[in-house]
């Protein structure tokens, strides 16, 4: 397949787009790989343009300057990130790090080429805010758990007890009653399970959660 | 001054527009007051529209089932607000609360009308995305600094001992210097400041901080 074909196939708005937008997309897009923890975009100042995933998991995150880190999200196949650009807009002032958790294939699209699109076409301009209203959501929901209820710490806690009382790494219980243990919702639960397993901290199986990284779990309510 | 006027005047991008949305942008807009210490927009389900204000101060905070909240930003003179009409986006999967901290005059724009223009007016888009961003890098800001270096309690802190020293409600200390003890920027002290001023723990003067709400500060740490 070659680049067109490809962006035509994973870019998501692709068939609103005139012939001449499809060229000027195509032109200012190449198709890259890169290996599994590779630091595709470092924040600071560079700006090395969208990346739409065609096979892969990237993550993105943010680092202080003693090393801690916090996973915002994660995107997979099919999904663009839009703040390894983050020149393209004046009003993003903050920073992120993108790294490959996977090997990934992916469709580099050149920041000012996308910028340009953006400030041509409507259905981009458009689509590009839902892309941002969609990240925004995704954090709002991390600070939300963690700020107020500090729900990781406690799952994380409820965690560890529950593998030293059934003396088992693994733990044979539903997301359904965790939730009623710690008095939330199903969903909730999932979720953040969803983000420990992310994190390589536990493997989530039907009916059970088996804690892979116990050090992990303890250091977050230690 | 009747409605067309005052649009002229405030809205970002009036001039950008077409006769006709200048019409359409009227015709779905109100003028409307609100006292202060009413909550004008609760979360939820509602979709009030986007406030465009006139004259006042309005809060964006998040609220827990315990009654904590977390102010997000506050928007003044000229300020639009976006997530008071979530729903004209799909990808906001989360909600925020709206009050006002002053008497606020403010011109309600209809949450369909908003909607109908950014789908239409490339200027109108791309203006929304840099709202978005504007807003987006806002709560990026604080959920840095709380949820890294817990900055905000760490100069709660400073600041209490600071008035304990001196036993004076008065602190006579510059930005640069707190910075200084805390190792890190000045920008970033004036920034939590500022925001402490906000929340009414502190006036801040010319070479000085005033503590206005000790029990405040205290509980940051406590």
């Amino acid at each position: 397949m070659n680049k067109k074909e490809e962006l035509a196939k994973i870019f998501p708005v692709w068939n609103k787009l005139s012939d001449e937008e499809k060229e000027t997309l195509t032109n200012g897009s190449s198709v890259k790989t890169v290996k599994e923890g590779a630091v595709i975009h470092n924040g600071d100042e560079d700006c090395i343009g969208l990346l739409l995933i065609k096979k892969g998991i990237i993550r993105i995150y943010i680092l202080n300057e003693n090393g801690r880190e916090i996973t915002l999200y994660r995107l997979f196949d099919r999904d663009m990130c839009l703040f390894s650009a983050s020149c393209i807009m004046n009003s993003i002032q903050f920073d992120v790090k993108v790294e490959a958790e996977t090997d990934v294939e992916m469709i580099v699209i050149k920041a000012p080429v996308y910028e340009g699109l953006m400030q041509k076409s409507l259905v981009v301009a458009n689509y590009t805010n839902e892309l941002m209203a969609a990240r925004f959501s995704e954090v709002m929901w991390l600070m939300e758990q963690i700020m107020f209820k500090s729900f990781d710490v406690r799952l994380a806690e409820f965690l560890y007890q529950q593998m030293n009382i059934e003396q088992n790494s693994t733990i044979s219980i539903t997301h359904e009653k965790i939730a009623r243990h710690m008095g939330t919702a199903r969903e909730v639960v999932t979720r953040m399970l969803k983000y420990f397993q992310g994190e390589k901290m536990v493997r989530l199986f039907r009916g059970g959660i088996e804690i892979i990284d116990e050090d992990k779990i303890r250091k977050m309510f230690d």
